[in-house]
């Protein structure tokens, strides 16, 4: 049969991952499909850059609008990354009825609505496996496996590097800046680690995976982040010692009041699976309601995890190449008129526990105040430790673990405990989960 | 759109659950593929049976051979379970004509290339993604998700009495019968428990696995299989004093002398995540040359989360109802004229780590014969541990790691350690893995 012809956009760490797996397991791939896969086309920024991979075969195109409309390519693969000429050239590719497959979150989350309308106007699939965990099919698990669920929450580790820092702020008792550093020394954080740290690559992968989950159109804006860079060793310690650990999670949850999408740093109790996830590695934790807890794991970065997420869509595609398009697996999961718009919680509507860090003056009748605040908000309290001042000191610390509450309680009580005149400062607030205990909404 | 049509044999616990998840999650399930799915018809052995789910509309038939080729059915569903009705009946359907969704890992791994070769035949679909750890997607993620990837072994904790087993005498220092008895009364363990505590059920399980993750026939008289039945309490200890975990696993892998497949007791380093997987959950780890390692964790077993993975099949089936056959994944993810028929090793060509724990004379010299005959036979030791005799006894207990050597040489290593006369009985091996330290093949 006919070989199925790709286009690459990008020739990075990811493009030549891709070239070089679907040379690699070229006799698997057409086992698997009965035709061979080769790429014929790719278009780059710099051609004369040399390039990590075997280009034989492979015609470099100076003018990408000219790859993504060429008449041999079957299937254009974005690997560029960006948003802006990413944006343009894919909407060009699927216009001209060009299959699409893409690495990109920053582009699914923050376009793919538009793009996959022109998609769906064209006949066309636009597949983005490798835009979430990259070596992790969890796009498939949710929008496939799960597929006869009711979700009801998506709780992820989906960036490497967040992840890294705090396993090292951990493991070493040693401080975000310090930990942030070598992480870029070893390449895993970018110069500018803002999408990293501060939960932006985490809110763009949330974004494709809750809409997957529940069926609703992609809403990046609605995410709220919280970054780690203000985590401190001394909370991270805390938490080992009450028996939870701190991961930056994004969550996304279904509750009848609407759906929440948040990421943010959340101690989690360590006798999950998810808080034993260490390093660069990613986790997606999956509640529903058939299967209850289910969780997905691997690497989330890198040229080979995420070169086989886009090989796995390419096969996807090839496969289907014939069918019609109302055969196909629509991008959602759910035929695009069948979306629901739900409503988007705001952070303050939110219902968590929490982990509250407080300086207080050590003096009598301190904890009476603070309880009474807490209790007065109907916010009940589920440990609560003091440690005695070193010497010289007059101030005490004061750890607190609540129970489940609405958020917008928990801020007013923030507020009137950090008014008191024995609370110095400003009062440490770290979200609590604990999905398997969780009711399903 | 026309409704599909499910006939359903069988309404035990996953039938109901089956008939229950379609109807509460029927306004989902039209959203993903434009039409309703409705059971149409059921067959039971029993149909003055009362059942546990809302049967309205849907038409007993007391004859199955009249369900499985009735000409208003889209798909049987197969969930009587045993092989020699079961096998007749899915037949019957396949050469009618039907597509078939089946929860039999039995049926599939002791007659799927059969089986499979009659669907082709007719150009119908097999769909199994039940038959494997239930909740989670596992045939999906390594046909589909890692479908780019060369696989390097697949490890698993396939059976969730054989887990919660292993975890309650761990947690509990109880020993193996006390807790079997206890996972009767509780309804995880059959009244014969043979097939889950002697890795038969796994076994069947690792077929599946390993013939998708290979690309080779199914396999099931070659799988080697050792249970649990003998392991004491005191291994356990010691297992988890030395670092490790007991765990009972299904192995596939895939070397350069051929596939090894395999069910035995397994020590695993704590810290890697398929230590921390309790109680009646189930996980399947997978080495792959692109990802990585990667890992799915779920409900291996119950209605609810086996009748997730039958509507999955359902719907992938219903989607494509109008596709050409060969636009469908095959049975086992490659064309069946491309399997291939890689060699099967014996259990003593593996390579394997080991625990051995024997009782010695407590004289001098001992240590020096055991350590003789293990450096004799290539066999070099990871860590060695001699616990004194209590007072008045004359014996010592020896535990000791290995590193990796052939089964063969320990065999024969073995039985020279048994003559030793300062040696009293049989020496108790147990194979150890360290997954994610191992080479690609």
């Amino acid at each position: 049969m006919k070989p199925v012809n790709i286009g690459l956009l990008g020739l990075g760490t990811v493009g030549s991952a891709t070239v070089d797996l679907l040379l690699a397991n070229a006799g698997d791939i057409s086992d698997r499909i009965g035709r061979p896969v080769r790429v014929t086309h790719a278009a780059v920024r710099d051609p004369s850059k040399p390039r990590n991979c075997d280009l034989t075969g492979v015609e470099m195109v100076s003018d990408p609008s000219e790859l993504v409309s060429h008449p041999d390519i079957d299937i254009v693969v974005e690997l560029m990354g960006g948003t802006d000429l990413a944006l343009q050239l894919c909407t060009q590719a699927v216009n001209a009825g060009k299959h699409l497959v893409t690495a990109n979150k920053a582009l699914i989350a923050e376009h793919g609505n538009e793009l996959f309308a022109a998609a769906q106007a064209s006949g066309v699939v636009v597949a983005y496996e490798a835009a979430v965990a990259g070596g992790i099919p969890i796009i498939k698990a949710i929008r496939e496996g799960l597929a006869g669920n009711r979700i009801n929450s998506v709780a992820g580790i989906i960036n490497g590097t967040g992840n890294f820092i705090l396993s090292e702020m951990r493991d070493k008792g040693r401080p975000f800046d310090d930990v942030l550093r070598e992480a870029q020394e070893l390449g895993y954080a970018e110069a500018d680690p803002t999408f990293d740290v501060e939960g932006i690559d985490a809110a763009h992968k949330l974004t494709i995976l809750a809409s997957i989950a529940f069926g609703i159109p992609l809403n990046f804006p609605a995410v709220f982040t919280e970054g780690i860079g203000n985590l401190t060793a001394e909370d991270v310690s805390n938490a080992e010692k009450l028996g939870y650990r701190i991961k930056h999670l994004g969550i996304a949850e279904q509750t009848p009041q609407g759906v929440s999408l948040r990421v943010h740093p959340t101690l989690i109790p360590q006798s999950q699976l998810i808080a034993n996830v260490h390093g660069v590695m990613n986790a997606v934790q999956v509640q529903s309601d058939a299967v209850g807890e289910s969780l997905y794991y691997g690497a989330g970065a890198g040229g080979g995890p995420t070169g086989s997420a886009v090989v796995a869509d390419i096969l996807d595609i090839a496969r289907a190449l014939a069918s019609a398009a109302d055969q196909r697996m629509p991008s959602l999961g759910f035929l695009p008129e069948r979306l629901k718009n739900l409503p988007l919680l705001a952070i303050e509507a939110i219902e968590s526990a929490y982990y509250l860090r407080m300086q207080a003056a050590d003096q009598p009748g301190v904890m009476a105040e603070v309880t009474g605040i807490l209790g007065g908000l109907g916010i009940s309290i589920e440990a609560i430790e003091q440690t005695e001042p070193a010497q010289h000191d007059t101030q005490a610390t004061i750890i607190m673990l609540t129970h489940r509450v609405i958020e917008k309680q928990m801020v007013e009580a923030l507020q009137q405990i950090e008014a008191l005149e024995t609370i110095e400062g400003a009062v440490t607030m770290i979200r609590v989960e604990h999905f398997n205990t969780r009711q399903s909404s």
